[in-house]
């Protein structure tokens, strides 16, 4: 089997969202597993000196009406959640804990937590909601809730965002296809058809 | 005839450059013309405390990728130009000027100074470069010097600026099509999508 994606993502990204709807099957049409890397725009954003998209003036306004938009277009069921943009850290922590001991329970974890703040409105930054929502996903709480105070898993997160950063992640959805990097939900026309001639 | 699309760009901007070899043709395929909005990114990033894209860590470099990778997909020659960005008020005002007297002489002028830009490396932030690409499609060359240092035309590039921010452009290309806001040459799938069903 050809390397897997590297799809990195921000929990509090609506397209980062959206994306996680479409990659998996995107993949797997052209044979690639997907390596699922939450970070943290927030740090991510103090390196680039950039600004979550929706507080920026014109620019946020069109970005709320394009998210649920594209989402239309895309055929994937989107809310603008209430509390936006969230601190992410909690979620991250779960999904990269639980990577190391069983990868394909973190993906289905990671986009259980993804629907929960977008499709349900649940506040996932609150720690106890998302261990509750990882919990509903087949994840002990109580082994989430330690991983999330875990010195280790804190550690890892921070390790994941500096190294997001040293491969030039700077937003979210982020996806690297065989070294070849890709910014946005918007740029699946182009990992498509990447994934399908080796390279254009 | 429904209503022209609304094309807002700046002479600068690789994307919009992009857009502007595939708009006419999607506009045309449904029966639609095309208004051509020549402004000033530097003045409109004033507004939005935004930069240009080049010069953001990490997204600059991704950004000079991409724009060389999104024109072979959208199969348009393209040349990252040696001077870049560049000020675009000679090359605007001429288009503007022309623009009242023969739309579509103004449309055919600035596709030219487009390609002169990012096909043939010319410097059109220079005004006597901007007037000789417009006299190669057509234009005389001593009435688009004097455009340029007429202050009506002066005027009427501010004016066009100060409307396009009112109706939200922060960025190039901006597509309004029957009300409905597109930022980018990645909209375009959104854009036919509206065209033919009238919304979504």
């Amino acid at each position: 089997m050809a390397a897997a994606i590297d799809f990195y993502f921000d929990f509090s990204s609506p397209y980062g969202f959206l994306a996680s709807q479409k990659i998996e099957a995107l993949a797997k049409k052209y044979g690639r597993a997907v390596d699922w890397h939450p970070v943290l725009l927030g740090v991510i954003f103090k390196e680039t000196a950039m600004a979550p998209l929706t507080m920026i003036p014109l620019k946020g306004e069109y970005s709320k009406r394009d998210f649920a938009r594209s989402a239309r277009f895309h055929g994937v069921d989107f809310r603008m959640p209430s509390k936006f943009p969230i601190a992410t850290m909690a979620a991250a922590r779960i999904v990269l804990w639980l990577k190391g001991r069983d990868p394909a329970l973190a993906a289905r974890v990671a986009k259980a937590l993804y629907r929960a703040y977008f499709l349900d409105d649940v506040d996932i930054s609150d720690p106890e909601h998302a261990i509750a929502v990882a919990a509903s996903a087949g994840v002990d709480a109580n082994e989430a809730r330690a991983a999330i105070g875990e010195p280790a898993v804190k550690e890892q997160l921070k390790r994941e965002v500096e190294q997001a950063i040293a491969r030039g992640v700077f937003g979210s959805p982020y996806i690297i296809v065989d070294g070849e990097p890709f910014w946005g939900v918007d740029r699946f026309d182009q990992i498509e058809r990447w994934l399908a001639t080796g390279g254009f």
